[in-house]
């Protein structure tokens, strides 16, 4: 494992528990206005998450563990089973915030289950193991993200053009991210390459995060619309693609975010290598194929309005799905925290969990 | 030729003369106000043409040639020398106003020379032949347009989803316009079929202008962003490719909108056929391939604001290339006035222009 800490120092944080007191980046205000905003609220977090100030589905389960703590802290004066009920009771309402992240309900099926599993006699006691039961789910995503960094860095060669879509950087995570950390270890060693973020409509998280937190981290990172990567493929300027994934089927199909598919067949035409970074806890192997992943089709106005300014004429028909299928024979390899995952998936991805 | 009246009254108009006063859609404020500007003065029809409010190169050379009519209106009691000295000053002035529409300096120059060819003896004269031979330019583009449409309209069958890039419509051109020729006869001719339209970042010439002369004039059009193509199609949704065109080479390389070359390969990539509409005035046969064409790179601020507010980060590396080659080979046919025009295209094209 390389020295990281240099860049740990450069990645910005979604996410920060200092003396139990919970910080969220709002990053519905990047890149034009960086705060750090204090949750005093259960309500707060719930808001902070239904509003995607925090988004990316590991940064939403972590800041759900320590918003799970902040709901419960002023309540330790309470019996152990009011506290256990109220502690419940709170975790189903985080739960509602959004119900689509995965890594939601698992947080706090996770932060209730370990509750229940302690043998503590007050509130208080139990109230300082949850809060290290979360600080540990927070460091666990921080192992998963520099295990595919450790992975995925030998990837990046010097001179190359890395190209990324959306954002699956340390602002959808913690500290490396996922796509972004093969890039941020590269880096940190001292390789010298170039990045390109397609800047990812309709909600330009490409632009308004990958971009920024490159920038911020001193990564040398190219902002350009969906539309221009053919181009950059046919002027050689593109020798590598690392994407994140919402989910992994059993046979290696790709759920990530609409645009991932064209990227694929883009990277296939012209014989880029494909990889997608994925901890091994987004591989679902009771999905066989992408088929049963369902996508998601949001509110078309994040396609015809432009921060509340309409650009599209009145009662057009839009479809918006969230997410694309890239099917796996378009992906070269996954980059997971225990190794780089590759054809044939069935067998390899099974094998991955058989370890 | 199918009686094209019933579409004909339907498609918007970018610009209209009459009783000798020239009328510009002002396209910068589409879709949101539809406005038509009367131009009153050269420097108003030279302002328009600058600030995009008509544009599209075949637009552009008919407002001009309207606009030099405008220039000299009230010109008419100058001798004829002086008058004609007036003329090409003024024209050049109107030349100005965007250096790269080949059309532009093309109806100029045409509007000059048939002045110095004409054997009128007064001002007034000159100014009617004029403002004839400017009526002449629009009526002689319509006709390629309809030639391209009826060219074009067996391509498109009942059911068909056709995907479009940019804006080759009516807004571009006249009346049925380059690409959505083919779509407004066979809607004309009662054929059922669904459009998508791509947004066309970054200036979303999709979005503002095709979205909505598609929808006014009464077909079925759905919006979607660039990066939702590749999804479209793996769901067998699209049928059919017709983009327009900058410029071809004489091997039938394709510089057109940003954006253009990756439908092409995704096109190729689910066996779509893919077309592309070019009026033969666009072919040239002095580029060899599209190596040969210069390919504009814009203002960055056209990536990273949008409507004057910034949505990426302060000092932001970024591409903005404006036109993309698409290689000869991945294009199934060029839809020109006279034919379609397949490969091998060096031979094809060449036999074009010798009929």
């Amino acid at each position: 494992m390389p020295d990281t800490d240099l860049i740990l120092k450069s990645v910005p944080r979604a996410i920060e528990w200092t003396n139990g007191e919970l910080f969220l980046l709002d990053q519905t205000q990047l890149p034009l206005t960086v705060v750090m905003e204090k949750q005093e609220t259960v309500e707060q977090v719930w808001a902070s998450i239904y509003a995607l100030k925090v988004r990316g589905a590991p940064a939403i389960g972590i800041a759900a563990a320590y918003g799970l703590c902040v709901a419960v802290k002023n309540h330790q004066d309470k019996t152990l089973a009011q506290f256990m009920s109220f502690l419940e009771d709170r975790a189903d309402y985080l739960d509602s915030s959004r119900p689509t992240a995965v890594n939601l309900g698992w947080a706090m099926r996770r932060m209730v289950s370990f509750a229940k599993s302690t043998d503590v006699k007050t509130a208080t006691d139990l109230y300082a193991l949850l809060a290290e039961e979360a600080v540990k789910i927070h460091e666990e995503d921080k192992a998963l993200c520099r295990g595919m960094g450790v992975n995925g860095v030998e990837l990046i060669k010097p001179g190359m053009g890395v190209l990324t879509h959306c954002n699956a950087g340390s602002l959808a995570t913690s500290e490396l991210g996922t796509a972004t950390a093969p890039m941020y270890l590269a880096h940190n060693n001292g390789v010298s390459f170039r990045v390109y973020a397609d800047e990812t409509r309709p909600l330009l998280q490409g632009a308004r995060l990958t971009a920024w937190e490159l920038q911020n981290a001193g990564l040398d990172v190219t902002l350009i619309t969906d539309n221009m990567a053919a181009h950059l493929m046919s002027q050689g300027l593109i020798d590598l693609v690392i994407t994140g994934t919402d989910r992994v089927a059993a046979n290696g199909d790709v759920a990530n975010k609409i645009g991932t598919l064209g990227v694929a067949i883009l990277a296939r035409y012209y014989g880029i290598p494909f990889y997608v970074a994925c901890p091994s806890s987004t591989i679902d192997l009771k999905s066989a194929t992408g088929a049963d992943i369902p996508i998601e089709e949001r509110d078309p106005t994040e396609v015809t309005e432009f921060g509340a300014r309409r650009t599209a004429p009145k009662g057009i028909k839009v479809r918006n799905p969230a997410f694309d299928i890239t099917p796996h024979d378009l992906v070269t390899g996954l980059i997971t925290e225990k190794q780089i995952v590759t054809a044939p998936y069935i067998d390899n991805l099974e094998a991955l969990f058989g370890d």
